[in-house]
């Protein structure tokens, strides 16, 4: 079967937007065609990426899961000296598995991977620990693949679509749950709820971002509390939650105010730790 | 929240493999940072793409469905144009929203979407109704989602992976079932099964494409039969089936010769449905 195998090699011609293109390139990426690539978001602080291992950390583990092969050292040599130069910046890093070399879902495993890197002015965010409004459930749930789980990939027209679903709620974040009906993130932060005095934040097995900052929460967590538990957490359940606090690199992490209208509490443990997580940079 | 939501608009630096780029186009591009676009495979033949209403009626669906904005007129011009020229080619077409106009995963609504069409060299193909080789079940489970079922989307790294799981069986095609246990499609067919007797063909509301060649089947059984059924077919199920068939608009109707090593039956009147196929342009 080669309906659309990998046969065919190279296209006779391309067209974008109707004009002819030159015969490699963009037009032929595989991040382009297939969502075949994965990506980090990084703040930058005093000239350096904060938490920098962990985003290294992140990105080596989802390229040799989807059998990327990059010179990962040439990249961060990019990313730092970039960071360098701007001294406070939001980065986001691409990393396609490069032009098609034949047509086709299959990679042929000698792709040379394509890097795009692009700063952006850092908006101004109130420090970690600021409550960040209102939250809502919002409808969509997300397609569940444990073997993409955690990667930041560029699959990601869920999220375009949860995302869609949100600005038009006017909330400040909505809670996304996966096709089983457990809790998964918001549609860009992880999650974090207290239920019965108890902590819980998803298990990121069958869906979701393994998040950068989630991952400095429960290692600073480990340490001064509270106790967080990775957990199987149906939406239904938040019912009964009492606080919810969302996270990533950008915000730190802070308090949601409410949910479908319920007022949240705070919580004077997680609210230290947010502040602590402020002065972090590793 | 604006972690990744729609804030920051430009950047302030693009570098693509280390080199700066220009501040527009590609790197920006929606469809490779989120895999917010669709595609149209199609198969030209005497000048004329076969089943171009088809081809027009999923990717308008899909463009209204992700609410893309674009002139279909002008891309099916440039599709026709091309196709007489070329006479007998594989087109792929490639629509995505566009470069985003600010950061995250929100479209603003009024980006301008981008077009690519690839013509690339038809690959010899047996007649429609040629036995394709030996099918095996893949292990890899699809991510459910009725939002994007059916639409031939450009988050595909489900099916780079299951491809890719595929090219390692040697076998000609591989059968996936979608998280919930229920057979989707092949990697890049859909699929029939004759289950004591009667022929079903997996419901696509959760997963799935929908094919043009499947909407031909369909069209075309109603009229000369068999009857054919759409329905949840759990995996387990195919262990009772008595023949497979796959489709695509490059093999047409095809039989899998055996399903994880067991060989499979041909169906007359799938046969000759299968034969008819190859004469309809339309």
């Amino acid at each position: 079967v080669s309906g659309d195998g990998t046969t065919g090699g190279q296209p006779l011609d391309i067209l974008v937007d109707g004009q002819p293109a030159a015969g490699a390139g963009w037009p032929l990426d595989r991040g382009l065609h297939y969502g075949d690539g994965l990506f980090e978001t990084m703040v930058v602080r005093g000239g350096h990426v904060r938490f920098g291992a962990l985003h290294r950390a992140r990105l080596a583990e989802g390229l040799r899961r989807l059998r990327i092969a990059v010179e990962e050292a040439a990249i961060w040599r990019d990313v730092d000296r970039l960071a360098a130069v701007r001294s406070a910046v939001l980065l986001k890093l691409l990393v396609t598995r490069g032009d098609a070399l034949a047509r086709g879902y299959a990679p042929e495993g000698r792709e040379k991977a394509r890097c795009v890197l692009l700063a952006y002015p850092l908006p101004p965010a109130p420090p970690s620990g600021t409550p960040v409004g209102g939250g809502v459930t919002l409808s969509i749930r997300l397609g569940e693949n444990p073997l993409l789980a955690g990667l930041k990939h560029t699959s990601r027209l869920e999220q375009v679509l949860a995302r869609a679903e949100l600005v038009a709620t006017g909330a400040a974040e909505g809670l996304l749950a996966g096709s089983s009906g457990l809790l998964v993130s918001g549609t860009i932060a992880n999650v974090y709820a207290r239920i019965q005095g108890q902590w819980l934040t998803p298990r990121l097995d069958r869906c979701g971002i393994a998040g950068v900052m989630r991952a400095v929460v429960l290692r600073e967590a480990a340490t001064t509390g509270p106790t967080i538990t990775t957990a199987d957490l149906p939406l239904a359940a938040l019912a009964d939650c009492e606080a919810i606090y969302l996270s990533n690199v950008r915000i730190g992490l802070c308090p949601l105010q409410s949910l479908d209208g319920r007022v949240l509490s705070r919580d004077p443990q997680v609210d230290a730790l947010a502040r602590r997580l402020e002065r972090l940079d590793d």
